[in-house]
């Protein structure tokens, strides 16, 4: 297998974006990309979506996109894992170019959110729908159950799950790209509406429009595009079981210890290798338990980790320095691919205000529905 | 880039599956699959399918179904391309498996359309929604404006396009999985509903359901699993615009004859050194032109081709032996696995009535919307 880099990274603003259309968003985030990475052509394309055809009724996203970025003629491929698309697509262009096939790929993950009838519908889509879905639970749902009965068996606190929330808000506000940029309190948490206990709103991650690109190529060209290009070292994925009763414990999310392993493995290193991550924290709960499965604390211990300040920026091993999904905002298809467009800006040196200092591997983790799938990425200073 | 070959295959009958889901027709075909190669485990999957959400209301595919196949913890992505998800799925799996990732991989395409509720508004999701679905047109549609703009310029007669219904189902005749397994006359067809001028009823695919799963592994070690696997020499993806009124001529689809092209030169042969194909016949006229952009005759003698017999079986190139999309019937997602499921058993001598003799090289086309996307592979007996 070939080594890769990624030699460049576009990002739309996420938010709310009444007055753009899917393709308007994703080639906004394209052709970012593509400029960043200097290239003047792309072999081949990944787009992560979960559904445009829940979202926005436009399926056959591969072809759709690869036209509207003046393309047409490139194999183009959507790929789908629920809310770890973009992650899953990702590693579709990793697989692409490692094996040699081709050598500038464009992978790209997108959703519009806001057009959609029934949001929560589509959301739910990536449970099991005739065994979970079906009786009336949808995600908040879910992770609640997941967060009541971690709180009984580890004795998390209430407020330490408020501090993830507080910690990505504080990392949003330096992230102009995040669809919340503004700081919050943990009284903020505590005193918003209740959604599905614990869980309260700012528990939550938004629904959100975006879109975000990378451009992959092999390590040994990479030079010609960039100075500072960024090796995907290790690409890991796994899955789990699709319906939380299926599992033996929920307090822990196996694909994500999985998924870890085998990227660990595959870079060569150990979890204290690495520098920061950006990990699914789609409900405050999420972040608790990833820490752990990433190895960064051990099992447990993840509020204590945030409670710290060592996933903070200026801590130990600062976690979604981008706002994660709770501040920069989850347009699902899109947040795994933003990840890496985050990593890769911190490696590079560009990441402003929310820079980590002398970051040289960086680590992505995407999930897909209460954790049936997992996908990580190691990326390391060329 | 490692050699990779097919050692195994599985296949629902394709119909009307009333009393089965979405994942036990897949599970049933995989299981087929795995039996079929006898492997002991599977390193990754992906699976084709072009709208769970739209059709079942069930995305995640990836996940969901590793998790009913016993497999959870794997890897397993879903892969979209409208109609071309299964050669899509195809080709991803073959990508993982020429780099050296993973070993054993299994490729799976379903669709479960009769269960949904509006399949006509499903399907037209692989077109372009906002400048072609939303002023009323559908599929039967484009492909009639295909078909009046190809007749007026080259000549071909409506019977010509009858002939190609009429070769299918008598193929479809002759094979046990096949939705349609009666023979029809030129007349059946001309007699038949008018759907979209000059379409009817028997010149347009069915609303199928069905499941069909191939196992890929490293051809190095194919030999140990079956004493006559199957190599992939050749895999071609091509897009095109995703709106008909954008391209420069209609009669022709470009994205057909770019992939081909493409999956000739990595297979280092000629159109002439093929011995049969499974094309992409979602309407009648559909075959006539893919069979002129294969190669297989030139420009605007597709309807000779066809009326002389020659892609009957027992011709000079037979074409759709599995009685193609239109009498094996069109699953979407699952069409272009079942497509190398029909060249896996050929090239293996397993195609009993339907049997090419002395067929060594087959190519598969699989097509998503009005020709937006295409893949080709092209397989040959090891």
């Amino acid at each position: 297998m070939r080594e890769v880099a990624i030699i460049g990274a576009g990002i739309t603003k996420f938010g709310e974006h009444w007055r753009k259309s899917l393709r308007d968003i994703f080639v906004e985030s394209a052709l970012m990309a593509i400029k960043d990475a200097g290239v003047d052509h792309i072999d081949s394309m990944y787009v992560g979506c979960m559904s445009g055809g829940l979202f926005v009724a436009q399926e056959h996203l591969g072809a759709f996109f690869a036209d509207y970025l003046g393309q047409s003629s490139i194999p183009a491929v959507r790929v789908e894992s629920a809310c770890a698309s973009g992650g899953s697509a990702l590693r579709m262009g990793f697989i692409e170019v490692a094996s040699g096939l081709s050598d500038i790929v464009l992978v790209g993950g997108v959703e519009k959110m806001t057009d959609a009838e029934d949001v929560t519908f589509a959301l739910a889509t990536a449970a099991e729908q005739e065994y979970e879905v079906f009786h009336g639970i949808t995600f908040p749902g879910l992770y609640a159950l997941i967060a009541n009965a971690y709180m009984k068996k580890y004795g998390l606190t209430r407020e330490q799950l408020a501090m993830v929330a507080v910690k990505n808000h504080k990392h949003g506000s330096l992230n102009p790209y995040a669809q919340f940029q503004s700081e919050i309190t943990i009284e903020t948490v505590l005193n918003s509406t209740l959604v599905a206990d614990p869980l309260r709103l700012m528990d939550c991650s938004p629904v959100t429009d975006g879109s975000a690109c990378v451009i992959l190529c092999p390590l040994e060209l990479a030079k010609k595009y960039t100075d500072t290009p960024v090796k995907i070292i290790g690409s890991g994925m796994a899955t789990d079981t699709i319906a939380l009763h299926s599992r033996k414990d929920i307090t822990s999310l196996r694909a994500v210890s999985l998924s870890a392993e085998r990227a660990y493995k595959m870079a060569g290193i150990k979890p204290e290798d690495v520098d920061l991550a950006e990990v699914h924290d789609c409900f405050t709960i999420a972040e608790i338990i990833i820490t752990e499965e990433l190895g960064f604390v051990e099992k447990g211990k993840g509020g204590i980790l945030v409670e710290k300040g060592e996933t903070s920026l200026g801590g130990r091993i600062p976690v979604n320095t981008s706002g994660g999904l709770k501040a920069k905002g989850h347009p699902v298809g899109a947040t795994g691919v933003a990840q890496a467009v985050e990593i890769f800006y911190q490696l590079q040196g560009r990441a402003d205000k929310r820079q980590v200092k002398n970051a040289r591997i960086g680590l992505t983790q995407n999930m897909g529905g209460s954790g049936a799938s997992s996908v990580v990425h190691i990326m390391e200073v060329a």
